[in-house]
């Protein structure tokens, strides 16, 4: 495994119980009936927890979108064409996507890495190039990409943690492009979740049930051929994974690595995600939820973590707009912390 | 019944079909699978459809809370004393409660109105003086409220809708404040429902098994006493009621009669919702959900609305904070309306 990926795995440490503690004391305190913010409760006090002795304001938001394309494409697992991969990065450029509408609206920077689209942007200035490959090989036929290009793609995402750690930032949101990718997803969380193909996959972007079938004897195939190994995620993400997941798992454990929250979107991100807890399950501590991708698959990733996810809205598009929509909700928690009054400030009565 | 509620009745008109199904075609043209944005891609609709004509931004969010005291909270039903209601006021002044927090940060204004608090404000310039009893009168012995008070608290959430339209107000939310009102809530979710007092009754602020006991016991006196009649909210309002309960029943009509949005908060603004769609069903085309509360009978609410809640973080606090949550979910949905670019000017190829 290359060093900087042993060196992060080491890096990463369970949040403070005595600091979740600390917090969820003086959320006791103010003037509401302890608890009654549910969710909200929990969100402020491992945020707080997580960003003890730095800034716990959410004035850095930064949100990663990681786009590649996938040989598997060729096996008419999708609703779209691969070109719309380049076309959407083009978007995402000229601020058109939802992504971009929801990063404004969160007061979020956007960072669009193209770490394995199958086009030539000639080092267009506003993308970050890490390009590994022209798109994934197809897993159903050839193994996704080599051992040390799965490697590279976790890499690629630590080293945007820590750039990002440097620039301090507060929080990072994960997001992706890439068509075909819900297939690659689908396939890693029957392995890493040990269900069926069936049971973990769905309609993606929008196919009928012609193409829903292929899609899943296609992941069948590429699972009976290659056998992933489903105690090795680096195996598995060389074996049926994507760029721009090993990206996500890289982002997630360079966040966790450098203590800062990170907020996983959809169903790709998921998978990004599970492959990051089955590297070190103490980056969950540094996991927030977003929202319940209609695809169906997506439980185990919330199993795993042992999370619910914040949002339920029926939402399966990706790009990372789950993620900025619960940002709010994070951000909403920590100055429920640190602006309201306790009992004793206020001079309201406690509980009988 | 006044005339200012029959007139308000007459006005409320449902929300156009034709202008939803416009708003909805705009919606397929945006850089996304169709429905990909699922319930985000309803509220655009939705809001779009309502304000028609009028700015499609939420400029100007007002949240209407309603303070009131439940003279039904000596039968010991709740875990707080009734002093805090007036308390909870003075801290909503001064900006302590967790409404004030979420408020700002949604970028809301707040209008504290005490409708019938058991305290004298004083003429406080920064409260809404529009109170008509100190308390409602204990409802497991007397009926909480005269009929004529029952539509003076109608009228005067009516009232405040109609100046909220005359501010140029984009979107309402409610909220409300009263030691024992989950009791009354109960009771009306109860009657209006059609289910057991058992199956609609939960711990409100946080009461154990044998509160829990009396409190359902209390609820089953009252309605035993008074058989408030199903079909008629104001005998319901007037026999089990709050003064807040009617408030928030008359901002939803009058929201909707002048075509504003309003956000419904948790189990007691739902309280005061089944009741304007018992008055009008069609004023719920003009209601947004927000959460759903712990309070177990608050689906009789969104079963009679026909829309699910948009957030599930087990809250149970009230005031208004559920409803500034979902304000940025119709604002991000509205933002995406409005912002995105279309699959024609971005170039993006469609479906295969």
């Amino acid at each position: 495994m290359q060093e900087v990926i042993s060196k992060t795995l080491e890096q990463i440490q369970p949040v403070s119980t005595d600091l979740l503690e600390k917090a969820q004391s003086h959320l006791d305190m103010l003037t509401k009936p302890q608890g009654s913010l549910g969710q909200l409760e929990e969100l402020a006090k491992r945020y707080i927890a997580i960003r003890n002795g730095k800034t716990s304001k959410l004035e850095k938001i930064s949100t990663v979108v990681f786009a590649a394309d996938h040989g598997v494409t060729e096996e008419g697992v999708s609703a779209y064409p691969s070109e719309v991969t380049p076309q959407m990065v083009m978007n995402f450029i000229s601020k058109g996507a939802a992504v971009n509408v929801l990063a404004k609206h969160a007061n979020a920077d956007v960072t669009i890495v193209d770490i394995g689209v199958n086009f030539d942007f000639q080092n267009h200035p506003d993308l970050l190039h890490k390009k590994i490959n022209l798109g994934t090989k197809n897993f159903s036929k050839e193994p996704s990409m080599t051992r040390s290009q799965a490697e590279l793609s976790i890499t690629t995402g630590i080293e945007i943690a820590n750039h990002s750690a440097s620039q301090g930032v507060d929080i990072l949101t994960t997001g992706e492009m890439g068509i075909g990718n819900t297939t690659s997803s689908s396939a890693i969380y029957s392995i890493v979740g040990k269900m069926t193909v069936e049971e973990v996959t769905g309609r993606g972007t929008g196919i009928d049930d012609l193409a829903l079938d292929k899609k899943i004897s296609t992941i069948e195939k590429g699972l009976e051929l290659h056998q992933p190994d489903p105690e090795d995620p680096i195996d598995i993400l060389t074996k049926v994974g994507g760029f721009e997941i090993g990206g996500i798992t890289g982002l997630i454990l360079g966040a966790a690595a450098n203590k800062i929250p990170i907020v996983v979107d959809g169903f790709i991100s998921g998978a990004g995600a599970i492959l990051a807890l089955k590297m070190n399950p103490s980056a969950g501590d540094y996991i927030f939820t977003s929202h319940r991708s209609t695809e169906k698959g997506h439980q185990v990733f919330f199993d795993m973590l042992g999370h619910p996810p914040l949002l339920d809205l029926n939402m399966r598009l990706g790009e990372g707009t789950g993620a900025l929509l619960a940002v709010n909700l994070i951000e909403s928690a920590v100055k429920i912390y640190n602006e309201m009054a306790t009992f004793k400030s206020a001079g309201v009565s406690t509980k009988n």
